[in-house]
């Protein structure tokens, strides 16, 4: 294990990406939003991710430095964007920009995107339309990560939502998260710890529910809360895939394979709260409904109820002061994808 | 039990309504979203809440006849309705005619709703959405019916939600979920059956995790999936409460209760998809989603896979040929209500 220095770790992964070939502006924003994963204590999708990435660039699955076409000023409240199977990033990071600026003109802007890839943390992107003044809203369908209600094999993918508004003085609300019922890793931590999972996680090859990590390994994750979080895995699905006329299904590669055009898609949106009420308005009540939650009165043994985004913007805070503290497994695989690229190892 | 007509059961629900002074029009549409909800097989949300809303408006606290005051045509992308306290029924619906309108016009259409009542079913307004070939999306805040993750006592609404959209020959996909992890009968029923419920549905009132729902009745019901419920009721809140400048947390008061403001808010969207790509090369693309879905190998004992309202779809088929069942309760209370009301009883 290695605590790192922020700035450090960002300039690192950004001459990585840029001896792959990809443009200084894509790179440092593909750089930030693995870092800032990383700082807001998601290290599953923070630097551990970047050779990943990368792969995929020197396979010619992700195309790099794609033109950027022409943006009609002000853009339509609804749009299109053509990912041209560029990093996802790049390609959410811009349809966030366009919906803001298109929820400048008409209240509300959104852009459906297809042809995109892996974006990352959906929060990186809500949270871009929150510093704008807007409540932010983004989502992405991915490669197959579970069954349908009833099925036994995996159709559907994991397909990510995040929501984001300004919150006064507190740090923004973002919330972020899946439609599985847990993330595939936490059924390998069981199996290495010897330990039972919870009833609701995983079903075993032949489709019935199980506690046993190894069945559950050969067998699916289950979606979130049942038939809940399976029919809004289809709704992301529609939105970011079946709208766009990206690819849907089963039909997403993900980014853990080098090969393979990704076919992810993505539904983004903006909504300029200051064409609904002032934003200080709407500020001061997110203040009052973040301090009647926090008042609630505790379950035992609980110090404090956070709201989501809160923790995350907690431990940004701590990393910025203190660094990244990365295992020595990432940081190997971070040695070795800079020697085969000439890239000078600064840890 | 009696099994009733349809249109039969419709007609008695709209003149109860309108002899306790809803216009004609209003009532005919709340005695819609009622039946329709009895029709999709979903009784708890059906003609059995006929009286609670009528006792709201005999109360003073749901108004009537409300002004519709001017629309701009067409609609701006962004809008706001004030609800007057109205029927939140009628105030749903009216949003929801507004965004698509708006849709049509520039591709995306959202009302922010506020000073509005229960709606009902969520459904009813998205598949309005997906009959006008647009996907369509509403959401609503409720009154306290769970504790905020880490708390002990009631602060969120069960805050619904729903997408609906057009899926060619099948009928629509209509997702509707409340964000919490099960409706508070459930627990009751237990109760009667001297069963104990599955865990991650209650805590007690100390907070603490239980199943069992005596001590659950007298504690609280849990977010749906944990911080994921938690999190997405709190995003619904944000979207119909806060940013239309409506009630919030714990200051929406339930269908349940005779008297108080309701204050609830609503989030309406509308996105016409003529304005991404040729609606039948989306409807296309849904029924390749749906049949691979179906395809998908199933667990033991499943006879077939189903997406979000297709149930509801057989459902209102089969109801609408051979009636609805009201139970003996449900006939009875429904008999006085009328009684008292000087309307005909026809069952």
């Amino acid at each position: 294990m290695k605590t790192v220095p922020v700035d450090t770790l960002k300039r690192f992964a950004s001459d990585c990406l840029e001896a792959a070939g990809v443009s200084a502006p894509d790179a440092a924003l593909v750089a930030d939003t693995l870092v800032q994963a990383d700082l807001w204590g998601h290290p599953s999708h923070g630097v551990l991710r970047l050779f990943w990435y990368i792969r995929r660039i020197q396979s010619g699955a992700t195309k790099i430095n794609v033109s950027e076409g022409s943006e009609q000023d002000p853009p339509l409240a609804l749009s299109v964007l053509d990912g041209q199977d560029g990093l996802g990033q790049v390609v959410a990071h811009r349809a966030m920009r366009r919906a803001i600026a298109a929820a400048r003109a008409h209240g509300i802007g959104a852009v459906a995107v297809h042809s995109s890839g892996h974006f990352g943390m959906a929060m990186y992107y809500s949270a871009m339309a929150a510093a704008e003044g807007c409540v932010g809203y983004i989502c992405a369908n991915a490669s197959p990560a579970m069954a349908p209600v009833g099925g036994r094999e995996k159709r559907i993918g994991t397909n990510p939502l995040s929501w984001g508004a300004p919150a006064g003085a507190h740090a923004p609300f973002l919330l972020d998260y899946a439609n599985t019922a847990v993330a595939r890793g936490k059924l390998y931590d069981a199996r290495a710890k010897g330990h039972a999972v919870p009833e609701g996680w995983a079903i075993d090859s032949e489709g019935r529910a199980t506690t046993d990590p190894h069945a559950g390994i050969a067998g699916t994750i289950l979606p979130m809360a049942g038939h809940k979080g399976y029919g809004m895995a289809l709704a992301v699905d529609l939105l970011s895939g079946v709208l766009s006329g990206s690819a849907f299904g089963s039909g997403i590669t993900g980014p853990y394979v080098p090969e393979g055009r990704s076919g992810a898609g993505h539904f983004v949106l903006a909504i300029d709260i200051a064409a609904v009420r002032p934003l200080a308005e709407f500020e001061a009540d997110m203040e009052q409904l973040i301090a009647e939650l926090k008042a609630t009165p505790r379950a035992a043994g609980v110090d404090e109820i956070y709201y989501p985004g809160e923790l995350e913007s907690h431990a940004d805070i701590l990393h910025r002061r203190v660094g990244v503290t990365l295992p020595a497994a990432v940081l190997d695989e971070l040695r070795e994808g800079a020697k085969a690229l000439d890239v000078p190892f600064p840890f």
